[in-house]
């Protein structure tokens, strides 16, 4: 029986493993950072230490983390060995294709738990590992000083000393000299002091690791530039972009767009499918089974005469006119995302040419796409998993490429969960190996785990049931879910308050304070949201019973008056002017919701990754104008270290300052003008 | 966009997938109950299934989680693919040695979780794993009947359905029948029908397992018998236990005490070290650095001249006399548990016969344990990193196994934490693949996660810091630890009261009371307790100031009155006649603590595993008579499908009924007399 521990004990492993200063992003030019070689990692190595409980990780490294080139990503884990003797840890990292490891060394934080920081400078894959080991020399001389001071010093336990620094493998000459230098003046006296002196101890820092050493398996962590995590979306049908009724937009219509849509404060401006559209089995407005002659045909029935998935519908334009279209995006300091349906009109030219992907019926038909007793006659699926899946696979691959060639770095995917999981996976490691700035967001409505499942194999952002989340504690308990470990670690929410699919209950009444609302929600509650044209124009009738608009522009064309009376283009360009002032909204994991004493309001408090930002919200869910208690309790905002409790909330609109007092304040909210207050929270000074 | 799920889908999924009975201990002979050969599991699968968060397991596999053979395994799943297709899952499972995979259908359970049950028949390693496939059989019948159903029927439909019969690998003679003849009834008639019959359906689910076959990772189990659960264990120094003032005890005077220790209820006897002692440094009375002639020496300076770990102390008696002992304690109906230190006094035979197993300094002189500035002169490690480890592990092994052949079954292991942890996970394998019968109980009193590390690699049984948690707040928190996931499943807690190193200050009092509650806390908490000789006697004479007994018999031969005035030994009797009396105390991880309206007074309700026994316990943590309110709630009790609210409750010592109102009922408590009130619940009939 021995009880265990002792402040001293962890004292000198603090010494011993010198804080990686947190936010540290030099840490590649700092002395102390070894490299390895490129196969260092994965030799033979011990497994004395115990490596445990490695924060982040996803399913012990099977899926990589996710997190922002150029921000500090800590890493913590459990180390320990049996015994007394004195631990060290380094953190190794490298980039997909980096063939060295960085190296930092790990502290000791407390109760056997360890932690470094690292920082992805770019966009890319990442591998990163610990290594623990024993430190000799650290605990000798612990023990040796604990002898001295209590008068069992002995000749003994210096020559031991010398010895563990004469095999000691010094990574820098100036370890070398200094350690020789020490060494030898001990030789000479017989004085231990050389040994002990922090000299000495530095330089014994700045060794290989030594006895023990034992690596945990490697993780991943992908890291993406900032518009992954944040960004506000437009989604727009580009054949309804025109002026003239009946006509065909083109690529030069939807150019005519961008100021407008620009000025609403949107980063993503988002193309429904833009290929030519199949003539079998096409379909009529509102999805009837026989299409009119000047009836477009759904946007998903992709491929026809005039080319698939590489190609224009000959009515937008040309792909030159598609290119000017993404130079005028990025003009107005906006990216395209393009969407991607992995399926096929009958007239796709892939079925003539690649008949091997499709797969035939018995009596020799095409199997067309089906969900019994749904029938989708003027789409066929390629298999994915057939004989010839390999060749499929790769023509995919190379579709994305091609449209990364045009311009483009982000990728919406229709229904992403009816096609093989492994599929994706590959393909989102392809592509993003050679272009790692590349989004892709997983457009799956589907069971819960499903769709957990795509965001963990690499989906960029993913669709969420945000858009029919209403309830206080619905919408609480929802994004409590998406920000809770290990959600917040690989889910990255894009919350839609609409989509050409969806047209939910909530907004058929066709309320404006409905419509502010659930653009409030989503542009506070989601670091990523978006909104399907129209709903600015607060476009609300419904195919009666459904969730679904009548006359969807899915099967035909629409023109639209985008200055509408009644639009509230003012009122999402405030959102995201807010938005783009204020990091706090621009993550999601980071929200705490405060109690209010209504039912219909909703109130949170975000703060940036830096805490520099925080930012309190209330959003009425209904329409009555109210007074209510925005309780902040506890709760405390600010950098690490000079954490304090909100003082004042500044309204981000009016600049209107109300001080908190009795752990609250009192606030009105009238849904008629806006249904959402934001404010900046000040603590004192 | 599509919207997921239907009721009917997972409905079909419960048909194919029959439910695997719970409880059902004959699976290994149910006809739908397969065998892979030895290979299969690992071979060559495809990852179209997700398989995950699987229960139970300890860091994917890496340990085995803990069970008891003989009793059913839930084993836990998400299991699902993309798309729409029915999956199908099984649940395979072999014992370590075991040529075959027994094989058992999942059923869905719900949100893509499936579960199946396995019951490992005897103590010993277990694997196992998950296996998904594609059910297309099941897939086509209901896309089938859905369409029918919608007036899509067709001729092809059938034709495919059929070409799916075709293709399946019947597992059984009448599989493969009956999928014959209803074929063939339906290519003469071109009548659908037969393809969709139950008969066709079952035999379609006697089919090796389909498309898309996916296998997770192996997972490993290890069942142990009861006694590894649950135990009452009494801590004896043997040399203390004869009846003459000055004499050292002897086995006969050990196996003179067992009828008083049987009848106080133990199920283990445990022994301190019954070694020859070493007189090289030997230590004297209260630990002095110099012996008197004297001076029997520290029980845990192991070796002399007479012998080393194989060896047994002259003054106790012969290997045939402790032959004797063991089947003494196996008359009584309890085990013996022997101590398993790995250290040696400097007279131990191995520092002749194997001086490589032991370090020395650089002046040659030998290195003494020392934890400093504490040194135990009296003791050197065997260096079990060393050039010679692998002999040495190997000899260490080989004095387990020699223990086990004089019929010893049990050892607690002292001070596991000061060794490599690699080895004790070894050596535990290594015995337990020859002995899976065999128990190892960590005595470990260190840092958490380390204490944590020893029960994960292999220790079948852990000390624990119980011995110093006596607050309500404290003692819940602490048990819920250990009753939560994961410490659950692999961290068997044994509860000492007390131990030659531990006289906790809350027991220095003397009071009676005091050591009945801890006596009740331990035997009730915990299903494996145990107290070291004395306790009974209500022993509480410390080194001032210190928790440690003074004048402690690891270092002297005591002479005891075993009927001393004011022992408790009935009141221990009471006690374990009540454990064996009720499941729901041998066990752990069932524990629920309820409301008491006194801060003094703690209070839980365990059930057994099979849920067919209820225990409410009340135990006074100070020395007051009072009152109280226990309060049950909303808590149920009793078997799945009949839990109900407790109605009432009967005391086990008396019989006396108390009824449940309002949810509680109130009690008195004298800890003067009884500090433990221990009920039988009762719900309504």
């Amino acid at each position: 029986m021995e009880l265990f521990g002792s402040d001293r004990f962890l004292f000198i492993i603090s010494r011993v493993s010198p804080t990686a200063p947190p936010n540290d992003a030099s840490v590649l030019e700092r002395p102390n950072v070894k490299h390895l070689s490129a196969t260092a990692i994965g030799g033979s190595v011990g497994r004395r230490y115990v490596i445990e409980d490695i924060y982040p990780s996803l399913e012990g490294g099977r899926f990589p983390v996710k997190r922002i080139a150029g921000e500090p990503v800590d890493v913590w884990a459990d180390i320990f060995r049996d015994g007394h003797d004195v631990a060290a840890a380094a953190l190794c990292w490298r980039g997909q294709a980096d063939p060295v490891w960085h190296r930092v060394p790990m502290r000791h934080h407390g109760n056997d738990r360890w932690v470094a920081t690292m920082t992805p400078p770019q966009p890319g894959l990442y591998e990163y590992a610990i290594e623990a080991w024993t430190d000799d020399y650290a605990t000798w001389r612990r023990d040796f000083l604990l002898k001295r001071a209590a008068g069992q010093d002995s000749s003994v336990d210096a020559l031991e000393g010398a010895a563990i620094i004469s095999s000691a493998k010094p990574a820098s000459s100036a370890a070398e000299y200094v350690l020789g230098r020490e060494r030898d003046a001990f030789m000479r006296s017989g004085d231990p002091a050389p040994l002990l002196s922090d000299q000495v101890a530095d330089a014994m820092a700045d060794c290989e690791p030594g006895r023990d050493l034992t690596r945990s398996a490697p993780l991943s962590l992908v890291a993406d530039r900032p518009l992954a995590r944040a960004g506000a979306w437009y989604e727009m049908v580009p054949r309804s972009q025109g002026t003239v009724a009946g006509r065909h937009g083109t690529f030069d219509d939807c150019i005519a767009r961008l100021p407008d849509i620009a000025r609403m404060g949107f980063d993503v401006v988002y193309l429904t499918p833009i290929h030519p559209i199949g003539r079998t089995n096409r379909k009529g407005r509102n999805n009837t089974p026989q299409a009119a002659a000047d009836d477009p045909g759904s946007l998903y029935a992709i491929g026809a005469a005039e080319g698939g998935y590489d190609a224009v519908h000959p009515q937008l334009g040309t792909l030159a006119d598609f290119r000017r279209f993404v130079a005028a995006c990025r003009h107005h300091d906006m990216e395209v995302a393009l969407d991607f349906a992995v399926q096929c009109s009958p007239d796709h030219p892939w079925l003539t040419q690649h008949p091997e992907w499709f797969r035939r019926r018995p009596d020799g038909s095409i199997r067309y796409a089906e969900n019994p007793p749904k029938k989708y006659e003027d789409i066929v699926n390629p298999d994915l998993t057939g004989a010839h899946a390999d060749s499929l696979w790769l023509a995919l691959r190379d579709i994305v490429m091609f449209w990364i060639a045009q311009g483009v770095r982000i990728f919406r995917v229709d229904n992403p969960h009816t096609k093989p999981l492994p599929f994706w996976e590959w393909l989102i490691r392809e592509v993003k190996a050679q272009e790692p700035e590349v989004i892709f967001l997983s457009e799956a409505f589907t069971r819960p785990k499903l769709m957990k499942a795509l965001a963990k194999l690499g989906f960029t952002q993913s669709y969420t049931y945000f858009t029919w989340r209403t309830r206080k504690d619905e919408l609480q308990a929802y994004v409590g879910e998406l920000s809770r470990y290990p959600e917040r670690d690989y889910y990255r929410p894009n919350f839609f308050v609409n989509t050409p699919d969806i047209l939910p209950f909530h907004l058929q009444s066709g309320e404006p304070w409905a419509f502010k609302s659930r653009l409030a929600l989503a542009a506070t509650l989601s670091a990523s949201y978006g909104i399907y044209n129209g709903f600015e124009l607060i476009e609300h009738v419904p195919i009666p019973g459904r969730e679904e608009y009548l006359d969807s522009e899915k099967y035909e064309i629409k023109i639209r008056d985008w200055n509408k009376p009644g639009h509230i283009k003012d009122y999402i360009r405030e959102i995201n002017r807010i938005r783009h002032a204020n990091p706090a909204l621009l993550q999601t994991s980071d929200v705490r919701f405060v109690p209010i004493d209504h039912p219909d309001v909703i109130g949170f408090v975000k703060e940036s990754p830096d805490r520099k930002n925080a930012v309190a919200v209330a959003i009425a869910l209904s329409r009555e104008p109210r007074q209510f208690w925005f309780h902040f309790g506890d709760l405390e905002v600010g950098p690490e270290g000079s954490r304090a409790r909100v003082a004042a909330i500044e309204n981000l609109s009016t600049g209107e300052r109300h001080g908190v007092e009795w752990g609250g304040v009192r606030l009105r909210i009238d849904p008629a003008r806006d249904p959402a207050l934001m404010f900046r929270c000040l603590v004192a000074q």
